[in-house]
């Protein structure tokens, strides 16, 4: 996506955009701060987020998508180029092993992108190797549990080439039926497990541990619960950190209070976004319950500046979803949009009155200021940070008007099949 | 609240109001036709709400609260006075039983107010009355099944009086543990109880059905999910349709789509909106998951669009609520607030834009046009449509800044207990 | 599995049966009616479950899994010269097409199995075709739907041709986002397509549609409860019926009841049985709350009765299981024992005492009613039966001190993969 | 209950009684060890338990309750004498606080009845003192909160006098909507609140910190999981442990798994027996779930010998039901019949041949040892050990044939209504 179409675009659209961006800017507090804020702020792509997600029943292609690591960076690099917030890409190993990391960094940063948090799967089966059909770092056979370290040790190590700064581990560890596992041992292999992968850890690294109560087919996994991810964390030390996945939790969870607490334990490694109506179902960011996303953010936004800490830096940012019927690049924007809009909301929120409404107990009050907040259309503000970053006004407008995917199919072909899931 | 004090509000507010609305309706479609749509909309008033709720843990009154059946009409037409969209009341007997009909009918008449769908009660007893404690329509004991179909019927008699037009039906009835009822012969009990009900119908009445899947402490209810609803409405005849009330669905559950199949049957009575998190919580319209209720008036709109039915009177409208922590007023300003601005973002929807990608399966464009008429603010529309209508710019606004809880309190007392919940 | 193993093995255990049965029989009314339901009572296996299910991880092969559809059926013929409660096999095309029909039919019946339902698949492509990436039933595209109507007629052709007489179907059509899909019409294209299904059924065929709430990744499904199913079946005649899949509820949904009313309706054409803790997990059947599989079968005994139907072929039994990692054969058989087990207990009941107990609102007596055949241990009267069958005493005892699983392995290979899924 | 009539009646059932038993009795290793076991195993009767509860639409009295603290405690000593199971009674505050302490332990003792925990009450409103609508430990200001605190030292005072060790805290508070708390203070007030009570903690006492995610009407709580109540419990010191109460979960929560993880930390207080079909509903425990009450209790009894603590009385055992539609003591019995089933299931298990099959990954091994356990009907062997303690063999069959209910209406009352909840 070259500069030039970009800003012909934006010239097109100026105009349109000005009136939009006056009209709501009136109302803003600390504008530039506002816009300042939302520029900097940028959510990283994971690498296999970029080719169409497998099903339960098989995978359905888009076409033209990217066929391998420099091909994916390229897909990052023209999404970053439109929105100016994703300038970060996360690997999957052994999904995306890169086989020079020196050009690798160098193409990445061609597109203006760095590597963000190194990705180990031990949940699916290498040839030549043991199985982890019955789990990994929680293993009953320490054979197994060894092969999981050494294989995270090794994300490392290919992380440390690349200039990312964090490990992040998500296991599919866990059990079918009652009776299989002995949850305490289970726990037991799984700290001793992440005690030797921690110690491999670089100076200025951390290890972030994901959690999720369920798989299909499962009757417990052994990183159920941000509580069970927290006393891991704990007992491994200050490096170790809960990563909190939207999706991740049991139905009706009140994953804000969860956000607000681990930031106050300083325990709070940061997100993989998405949204789910039903179970772990990595929809786009923002489809389905939107406010929701809002009140995450707003007790982000809270949590971080009474901590001081920098809310582009301070927690690492990512999107995870899947992407089955839906153009993943686009797919992507989508999901990239609905968080800045909530953080922008959450940025608009009056603290001070806040504040005072729940010293008071002045619940309507509250809600009023909250809702406020959310009930403005900040699509303007976004849109004009991004403009001065250098982005596209619409980024999904231009990526359609101009003809993207077409040229990738053309380029790739129609019946491509990204590497990772 | 005079017409007079609502002037001059408006009158301070109204240059801000005009630079937000002239801003919003430069993109609205059929502007005239939105703001005559958002006017005509109504919701009832349920005479319970007025009061604060009761908790598992007691009752915190706020003060001020109505006294008797004329004191909440009162606070209806003052909500009225203010939104210009709660114009009529739903009556709950016996906690509301009107002394004289015609002098509560000229009482409501002159706050604009008419009376809506009557609901019976058979789920608390009455002192020299058999015991519901195992239930009424659906009872093992004949006796008690005719008592609450007497019961009905005499509701019945009392909305006709007052004008009424419908029977809402929501009962308790269910059981406790396993094996304590032949799910059968309670739902045939029903049914019959229900047939003698819709007999002493008269010709344009309609019965509406509730369904609820569960209460504290219940194992069953007797009429569970809409197609247990559905399935009574169907055989009892055209005169019985289906209530949804928002927070009587299990985790997760697609209202929307119930929404659509009702309608598209024919039979959705009409809603009880109020929000929740967990179970029939009973919170404030919007306030958990607004685009939910979003999503919902995008299938009415659509839905009776293509039935011809008119928005405001096709179907019924009420809140049900419980207001345990806000002022009861403001609490119901604040639903009638959320249901309007998610009618007005649906009336937004660019409906062909949407049929066509629909069509072709242009998901990305679905959500696009979607969340494009949800991220407007449309706040201003509201407003403008109560203006015209002669409410106030800001309902809670005037309501906080008029005093009027205080007012309420020195004229009926700090302690006062509404009738009912 | 040679009859001379099974009474070798039941040799030698009969005498400690022989004391266990003994005393179980001593307070068991009309015992003779009670074992000969149990020995006339089967449950069909479907041909895609003797192989290793697949993971979002990939696929853990077990060793000698059937390659073709004869060694699935020789494999379900062990089962049931094992347990002599597996005598149907039920096809899913195009995973398992019969060359030959008359061959195919007479090797099932020299292990003494007759076919099942025969299972339509319109969620997977199949090369050449059209796609069902966004659904086959449901479809906004004529030709779509039009290709799977055809499939499913030809699947009748199928099970015609095997003795069949009933089509189940499944559909995993839905959506993945609020937009993407119109409810009703989605819906009545669904109508539409199974009305033509519907009129290419013999005479003596049902069609049986299966409900689901979602898949991972979905928004919505188009069949998503039973009222859904139900209110297709009802508009398309005698011939459907609602088939009720274990897994397929939202969180703490009442199973039993809708079981019973569907029963009472009239409209319930069967089972496919399994377990799960969260989603639709496909777990064993009775692995997870095996007290709620007993009180369905409570429903069903008493629902039958009243109807004056056969239990063993009143209505369609299936398992209907995932099998990761387990030995596929092994699960099938604690399935078939833990559906036995339910039902054992079910006949137990006193239904005298809980009649009255239901009609006196005695609640303690009616769940103690309920207990006091749960708790009773009936594996002495399940293996009665099956001795009295030609089955062994203790399937998987025999199984597994008869070295099945190697046997198979030597004979098929330790990496093999079933066909299917 | 005279001895007397319990002798009579285990007299006319022995016979029956002593071929049951002797059936179970020859498969069980380690019989004495087992019935010793069961014999010691004891569980608390909360004081509030003996009366009918409320529900949301009033009380179904039940006639003849309890209507002073006396009468309480001699209704457990009938529980006792009839199952002698329930030697403890813990007493909730203010609801039933003890005249005079020595003369109410010298009654408890009389019936062979010692005091549980202690429970402390802040979320009901008590004449002349702050009020608890938003909460009391982690009230946003300080006089309630001091207040809260106070109360729960004089809780303990109580608790001194009558000899128990322990007080439960569990709270109501909370939000109800989005916005109203800041969840970080909150749970900072809450641990301030708690640091001060545990400082007023004999040395032989301890604190249990109870959960809940939810109440009705409810955003969030403030102490919601297991999680939450667990990092309150380590921040505050080695008195202080976590309480389970079954009913507190989220739908489908892996309770086992979170009772197996508090033991192997050393900070799993007890639990709060019940079941619940849908939300928190208090119902009676076993009535739904009896399967995951074993796997409960499967994990207790294994953990518990791993830390090598005393079953009976390492850690609390209470009932914390509801009896609505049921006479509180039959209730009570059955919920601790339920649970001494559960525990002698657990008893029963193949530990050894258990941790083989988990080491080897044999899965269906696993569940066949846990499932051999379960189906055995121990009622015999919980029988016999009362028997041996001289309870009855059957204590609502007792209970129910010597018209005990009609005696104590007789000597109470139709109409009582039992003192709290």
């Amino acid at each position: 996506m070259e500069q030039q179409k970009i800003d012909e675009f934006n010239h097109q659209h100026i105009k349109d955009h000005q009136r939009k961006f006056d009209f709501v800017a009136e109302d803003v507090n600390k504008l530039d701060d506002v816009l300042q804020k939302l520029q900097a702020f940028n959510i990283a792509i994971p690498s296999w987020a970029l080719g169409t997600g497998g099903t339960r029943f098989g995978r359905f292609s888009g076409g033209g998508e990217p066929r391998n690591l420099e091909e994916k960076i390229a897909d990052v690099g023209m999404i970053h180029a439109l929105n100016r917030s994703s300038n970060s890409i996360s690997l999957h190993i052994p999904w995306d092993i890169p086989k020079n990391a020196n050009e690798i960094k160098a193409l990445a940063s061609g597109y203006g992108l760095h590597f963000d948090a190194v990705n180990s799967n031990t949940f699916q089966d290498q040839p030549g190797e043991l199985s982890y059909k019955f789990g990994s770092l929680h293993h009953t056979d320490k054979a197994v549990r060894d092969q999981a370290i050494q294989h995270n040790i090794e994300v490392i190590k290919y992380g440390v080439e690349l200039g990312s700064n964090a490990l992040s581990v998500w296991l599919s560890d866990g059990s079918n039926f009652p009776g299989q596992l002995n949850f305490r041992k289970a726990f037991q292999n799984t700290l001793d497990s992440l005690q030797q992968i921690y110690a491999a850890l670089p100076d200025d690294w951390k290890v972030w541990i994901e959690y999720k109560p369920f798989e299909p087919n499962f009757y417990s996994t052994t990183i159920a619960d941000w509580g069970q991810s927290h006393l891991l964390a704990s007992k491994l030390g200050k490096k170790a950190l809960t990563l909190v996945d939207l999706g991740h939790h049991l139905p009706n969870t009140n994953i804000e209070q969860i956000v607000s607490l681990l930031l106050m334990e300083q325990k709070l490694a940061g997100f993989h976004f998405n949204d789910s109506k039903y179970g772990d179902d990595d929809l786009t960011v923002g489809s389905i319950n939107p406010y929701q996303l809002f009140l995450i953010f707003n007790e982000l936004v809270e949590g971080m500046d009474a901590r001081g800490l920098n809310h582009a830096t301070g927690i690492g940012w990512m999107i995870d979803a899947s992407h089955n019927v839906k153009d993943p690049i686009e797919d992507l924007i989508q999901s990239v949009e609905a968080i800045k809009i909530a953080y922008a909301q959450a940025l608009l929120v009056d603290t001070k009155a806040l504040v005072d409404a729940q010293q008071n107990n002045d619940v309507a009050k509250a809600q009023e200021i909250l809702q406020a907040a959310y009930r403005t259309d900040v699509r303007p503000l976004i849109a004009e940070a991004r403009l001065r970053a250098g982005g596209a006004l619409d980024p999904i407008g231009l990526y359609r008007s101009g003809g993207v995917r077409d040229s990738l199919i053309k380029q790739r072909g129609a019946k491509t099949v990204a590497t990772g899931l």
